[in-house]
């Protein structure tokens, strides 16, 4: 059966984005058809506003006669002369998720969800808490927990600590989902693009603490929730994805706050599998999302 | 045919709010049982936070032995008791609503269709714009027109002028329907809770001017549309109505100014149709919005 | 703080459905009141179509002078005045839920997810299942798994198994949560109105089996979920929830599979929330559901 | 101001399907890099099932050294290499929409505002109606306005006459805009891909008459509305676009006529511009949208 498909096939994603200009996507395809390369799936945007092109390549591994670090000493020549930021990444290599997670389990449960049935095939390294609630769950599931407590005096250590157990674990990405603490700037700096938070309001409304509060004393109709990159300043990276859902009159602070979740999870999952399959390119402060 | 109706009864609508204790229903409900009323729809709030309670109740008018002038004094003592602030419309008045627009027209396209096929059973008595584009479409209507230019010099002529012209019209509520003016203070305190305005972005979001031209820079993944009412504070009245539409990175501000006139005109249609039917009842700087 | 709330107060939901008529809401609230009742929340429906009126009325329970059989007793007289249709039930008193489950995890996590933080706040006497795979996980919560192998020889045997599980467990309500068996008509019978089942797609389109491939070939631009009654007939009772999502053209039967769940597990989660809150009354082949 | 763009420059649109292969990416992409062609936008689809490929670039006129005539004769010899199904089309040039419509006018109000604002830049040659109602809106747009009425006895003049209406009018594109007659088998087979309807359903359910009222019956939570190419079976046509709104018990079939005129009107809207720009293409009784 066709539509059905089996098991994808391996394939290699080369993503990049370059100054825009005639002739970029005639090379690209030019030197991937030169191969063999057999395109799955392709797409690309060209930026009015920067000037920068962005594109996203899905190539069948077995078409092209090159393992990932051929083809990508082969590719060099072509992103340097369009100065690109470029990468290729191989599906058959799983990225590996770091989570960071407080005492709200309902992100982490969709996560594990996720990852039991290979919705998200990734590998998860450690599940990281600043709490012990998680511990049970996470340790059933056969993944290592760490608990590093964060208090007002020993956040240096913390972060230091945390840090230490990203790069041991040889983690790619680290995903706060629903973590409770505000990142070190010198943490986020130095993972700038590698970090997923989910924020529970529809910002840029309702930043920083209790956004389904201030949502309540608003009296907006919509709540929502936003994934985007951690940067050093707040709640003010560039967003990957959001959502929102109708609440009504009858809602109290606490009902957001339980229907809320929901997005939460959606949102986080959204984004996350974007960044993970390397869909999401980064545009000054906003985000290109290439399907 | 049962589920379809004909036309429908005329009925009386009550809506009131006061503060909260027992009985409010018993007597409001028995009142009306003791003068033979059939309920057609009820329903109510009771708001924890301001300990205040907010009911509407559609009465089949036949079913009661009085007009609507009657039924207000019966009902006047009962109103006193529970200290409410009410009110008592009828479904056989029209509603007179003056629209205010600039040259974007499709919210005026839209009102006038919804009430060409009376839709939004409303007079409209008059149409007032600070510039002449709506002119020809609104006449052909057989509605009258009045031009009514905004300078910065002849702001407090322009707005006695408008307020002039809806107190002779005989208008209940005013819509600002893409009306690209700030009324006067003065203007938003004598008739608050009567101005509707629609803002094309999902409030607290984006306040004030080009809101779009922010969405677009802050690199949101949904845009929107608020109706509310209009207070002295620049978008800051009361939230009766909002709604969102996905965007995505290939969309430049000329495409969300485009795309977003379709929730404006929705948002503002729900919104002003909840109002009309005396749904909306002002809690703080907050909406309840009784079905 | 009073938008927060702490935790909700001990209430009884009393709701009924009977031939509409003048007076009905005059009676209940009058009864509640003449014993100091404090009502929490109340909604109604009056349905023009099969001309029954549709009540449900929160109260508190310590401003009643009445355990809730006491309440029932006094109550039952005014039931039968109006020939009601009517259940009393009591917050404190917590539902008692059976998830049927086949090999597909993801609404059993998110049940489960929802269950340990107490968001459904319920008791789950026990998972039942027609495989092994969800085993660990149910135990690993402490509740009780049963696995009930089901084979084309043995459905009476199956059936009549769980049918004894459920008894048993003192359940209330049954959830088939991807389950991926057709329950035997004498099961769905015997507990009419209590097996809740979500089915992936949105109904009346796609019934029976493989809806996501069934959508994929037609084409359609949306995918959805229907949370409904189980009845007789397939697919075809009662619908309590709706949800859709966006597709495209690039998205293969696999991907409709994999982003069907989130909309399964949300769809499911709400229809099943306002059956245990006694918001959902069937009204022939319809649902009202009361907020 | 960058993102904002002033109007647009005048570009070439070429779509084309083909069997997918190898290499076909890069011979488009190099014959306009060839010509100094400037890529504005450009999307694919590889369609697993079909075995198909789908692609849509737009090029900046004045990039490339050709009038259409002569780029389509130079692309000649590329599409029959990969023996394309193609097309290429002038953003200078105006497409020809010709409207046929009932009584209901919601669809042809929104259509005429997006007309007068240049939202959709199309020329709108003539109305065409089995009733009278629209003329004096029509014509007072400067629009021609034919009445031609259909019978039991007089269907097949009658669409004999809008056959000729719309090869007179040079029309490349017929609206039904809430048009109430089936179209004859024979017109539906004359321009098959070049008729869009609106059926005031979330298709595949609810075909034929009376959809809302089938809707109702079957107590559906959400109503939709399908834009779809006309094809002689009956509401079977490739669907190009679909969307939902809430409903609730409280509404009646009037409300699901009155609501659903909202998701009717944005459907036809978002369905005829993807049509207009050339952005849809026929795979099998399937569409591909490409941005």
């Amino acid at each position: 059966m066709t539509g059905m498909g089996g098991e994808r096939h391996r394939y290699y994603t080369l993503r990049f984005s370059c100054p825009d200009r005639t002739g970029i996507v005639a090379r690209v395809s030019g030197f991937l058809a030169d191969h063999g390369g057999w395109i799955l799936r392709s797409s690309q945007h060209a930026d009015e506003d920067t000037q920068r092109f962005f594109m996203r390549v899905e190539v069948k591994a077995d078409s092209l006669p090159f393992e990932p670090d051929a083809l990508r000493e082969h590719f060099a020549p072509v992103a340097r002369e369009f100065d690109m930021d470029w990468l290729i990444s191989d599906s058959a290599v799983k990225k590996r998720v770091v989570i960071l997670v407080s005492r709200q389990l309902h992100c982490l449960y969709d996560l594990l969800e996720r990852w039991q049935c290979r919705e998200i095939d990734i590998d998860i390294p450690c599940v990281i808490s600043n709490h012990e609630d998680a511990r049970g769950l996470v340790e059933w599931h056969g993944i290592p927990f760490h608990h590093v407590p964060v208090t007002a005096n020993t956040k240096p250590e913390a972060f230091a600590e945390i840090d230490r157990l990203f790069a041991e674990s040889g983690g790619d990405t680290m995903v706060l989902a629903r973590y409770m603490q505000i990142l070190s700037p010198a943490l986020c700096a130095k993972y700038l693009g590698r970090i997923l938070n989910i924020h529970h309001s529809f910002l840029p409304s309702f930043v920083g603490a209790r956004p389904y509060e201030q949502a309540y004393y608003r009296g907006v109709k919509l709540i929502g929730a936003t994934c985007h990159y951690v940067t050093e300043e707040l709640d003010q990276g560039p967003i990957i994805e959001q959502d929102v859902m109708r609440i009504g009159h009858g809602d109290t602070v606490r009902d957001l706050i339980r229907f809320g979740k929901d997005i939460e999870k959606m949102v986080l999952a959204r984004g996350l599998r974007n960044h993970l399959e390397d869909r999401v390119l980064v545009n000054g402060n906003r985000t290109v999302v290439l399907r």
